[in-house]
């Protein structure tokens, strides 16, 4: 057994050298349009990973309220070093983002319970998968609050997708049809003291996920609230009267990412 | 960068050889006694890596309310394969097991509420620990059912844990004196559908974790019910009349297991 494995080890070190050394993140804005909004997306992947093996897993990254910031667009950078193909989608319209929560708010709301919703991140799926670069049975989409929702609405409407990870998402409880038209797997991850999920909002969603037979997991963390995940929570909060409710969580953050990670390994396995 | 790169891969790769080839998993009974009661213990470490290197983590295995059975065995078995020193121990007396769920209800009886409950865990804890194998800075402490719960009652108790992981167990809400006297961070696994778990010892636990401030991860995985994590839970269920409430759930063993993983790496992590 001896030789085989140091086999084996020495051609994975080597395999990881030289990808660590060619490894070159690539970023780009992609424009598109959907029902006459012209938008711009963010694309990031690893040149050495896609071009040098087969297709990645693509993962869509659906932002917060405020629009496609730098925060979600940091997030496409990180899944890229990862290894993934990762698209920041746009919901809004090119360059539409905001501080204001009360902008938020009305920007946002024109998609919650509307088919919009899931129509819009849609059309960033389809960005994703149009790359090229991407294995499109092994597809995934993460958001944060307004955009972890909103993988929540994505799914319910059957798109091709293996998997959502809501980040201190909404949380929309999945009607019948929701669960008949559900492909992915679900993981929702919950700061335990975010004052903006009431109980009863909780207590409906899981009931709904558990009557729908959805196959998911909900982690809740400890002392996180809402944003948990955004480094900047804590300043956007003292910036739009938010303090409190809004803030972040280091510890929660990193637990969730590893989660994420976790959740992937699973979800992206090449079935054999 | 290429040369170092390369020089640390091999060594890696020579060290990850090595260690596969001679990795030897000793097992053993420990005898010890505890207010008067005789007890057997399993101990189970990798003798290749507690010779070669330092003192390794130790984790405490607390079996299900049928005693110290085969499965937390297992468990320890495979945590030593892990690298860690494990510990499963005997709550009941040497050699006092069964498959009678009347007779097990007695046995966990003597513990829930009482201090007998933290004690008795605690003189397996020392075992560990007198070992000899083990960094007592890092000690976890896991348990299946009944064990999840006395691995609670353990930190309450204000054991030096650096964390304890509750599988399917029974949830005991913190006092504000346990919050006080725990140190250990908490994972919770818990079956989304567990019907021994009521929805208000659900809600009773969380208040209680949230108020006493602790550092806790809760997980509920879709579609388990109690003793998910135990591949011989489906049998159990038929010969002790518990179909339904009681059964095993691969993707939520496997989940829990990997999110165990994660959890061990942050706790036991050397501070730099």
């Amino acid at each position: 057994m001896i030789a085989p494995m140091k086999t084996l080890a020495l051609f994975l070190a080597l395999t990881a050298a030289t990808s660590l050394v060619s490894a070159k993140i690539v970023t780009k804005p992609v424009a598109y349009e959907h029902a006459g909004v012209k938008l711009e997306g963010f694309l990031a992947y690893d040149d050495a990973k896609v071009t040098a093996t087969a297709k990645q897993p693509g993962v869509l990254v659906i932002p917060e309220w405020w629009g496609l910031t730098d925060y979600p667009k940091g997030r496409a950078e990180q899944l890229a070093k990862l290894g993934y193909v990762a698209f920041a989608a746009d919901m809004y319209g090119a360059g539409v983002v905001t501080s204001d929560p009360k902008k938020a708010g009305e920007l946002a709301g024109q998609f919650y319970g509307k088919p919009l919703m899931a129509e819009r991140a849609r059309a960033g799926l389809e960005q994703l998968v149009k790359t090229g670069l991407v294995d499109a049975t092994r597809v995934a989409a993460i958001g944060y609050c307004f955009g972890g929702a909103t993988t929540q609405a994505l799914a319910y409407s059957g798109a091709p997708l293996a998997g959502i990870v809501s980040f201190h998402g909404s949380l929309i409880p999945a009607s019948a049809e929701a669960a008949a038209a559900n492909k992915a797997k679900f993981l929702v991850c919950h700061g335990a003291v975010d004052p903006f999920i009431k109980p009863e909002e909780l207590a409906a969603f899981t009931k709904s996920m558990n009557e729908g037979k959805f196959d998911y997991q909900f982690v809740s963390y400890a002392g996180a609230i809402h944003a948990f995940t955004n480094p900047k929570a804590d300043a956007i909060a003292k910036s739009a009267g938010l303090v409190g409710g809004v803030g972040y969580n280091a510890a929660a953050d990193k637990r969730s990412w590893a989660h994420m990670r976790s959740f992937f390994t699973e979800i992206f396995a090449v079935k054999k």
